[in-house]
């Protein structure tokens, strides 16, 4: 990434979870609480459902711009779902961060490869629900599907949760309040790393060391 | 470090700071309310005084075994301040940090070198001050001393400072609440590492994934 050497780059937080691990609600409520944070924004070729907003909720683009799109090698990842494509771009990404703000990115395990592929200083967080019998009262909670639906749901889950050791940090969602106090302390904690800070402070440290005396 | 994939080892902080940045009354306060965090207990040749007790303040022994004691390759750092001796002894950090307890040490930059090459994991934090009119005030605020003194002190606080590139983590104390905030955020996010989650709640994952599907 070109950027003057006092710029603050954002910082990219890739999330990912099993279905039921509770890993939306925690990202919404880590978002209202943390300044300097976005939800990355996708784009899709699907239609706006009612009230979803162009450019906040997604990129609503037509199938033919997708494809160009993709042909560009514009996506760090997408994929396609039923009769409509999901994907998240690069110039997107890095404009966002180039702002400073920091990015969450809700990905699934394949997704998060492809994000650490272009994005090597990529944060990745990975929130697992405390047990199996919670994780399957979560699936069954969510309507009157079939027995066969959530075993598909349970297999999709385990399968997620078996890529768990590719990720940076475990937070496990037993506790909602203490989960997203341990993601406030991982967004803190990786704000204060060293380089970010000197180019935060640079000025202050300037005087101390001399305009020599720090590298970001 | 020879331990059982399912033990959970501790974390070594290192934490350094020119004199006068506040590191010691922070350190005091992070051990306050972290639990499961400790002081580092160093090892000395000089006598007690009235109050400190042995094991708890400092190891206190006699010069021929702090000798001996170098001799053996025991310490980490060690350094002569007039006519005393202080040292860190690895087997004794080891000890702790094998106990699953974090351990803190306060050290300066080149006690912060060596302690990396024997502990690769360990986790190292600088305290700078705000400005270097802070840092002359603090040092100043703390006697009667003259200028020549003051001014030995900037100096040497000045080379601390240009090492802070060492460091991964940079808190800069201007506000002593944030900057303990901070310091909680960076040990928060240090235990919530992938490698110690897992096996922190390696029961569970075995359960959700199958023995075999975890490794710390």
């Amino acid at each position: 990434m070109a950027e003057s050497p006092s710029a603050v780059s954002g910082i990219l937080f890739v999330v990912s979870a099993p279905s039921g691990a509770g890993k939306t609600s925690l990202v919404r409520a880590l978002l209202e609480v943390e300044q300097g944070l976005k939800l990355s924004v996708s784009y899709t070729t699907r239609a706006p459902r009612p009230g979803e907003v162009d450019g906040e909720h997604y990129h609503f683009v037509a199938g033919a711009t997708f494809e160009a799109m993709i042909a560009d090698g514009a996506f760090v990842e997408y994929a396609r779902v039923f009769d409509n494509a999901y994907g998240t771009a690069e110039p997107a990404l890095r404009e966002v961060l180039q702002r400073g703000d920091d990015l969450v990115l809700e990905i699934d395990w394949q997704g998060a490869r492809q994000v650490r592929e272009r994005f090597a200083d990529a944060v990745s967080i990975f929130v697992a629900p405390p047990s199996l019998a919670a994780l399957e009262q979560r699936l069954q909670g969510r309507g009157q599907d079939s027995d066969a639906v959530i075993a598909g749901r349970m297999a999709k889950a385990r399968d997620e949760l078996s890529h768990l050791d590719e990720y940076q940090y475990l937070v496990v969602n037993d506790d909602f309040d203490v989960a997203l106090a341990e993601l406030r302390a991982i967004v803190a904690a990786e704000r204060l790393r060293r380089p970010r800070q000197v180019a935060r402070y640079q000025r202050a440290l300037a005087e101390m060391l001399g305009p020599q005396g720090v590298e970001a």
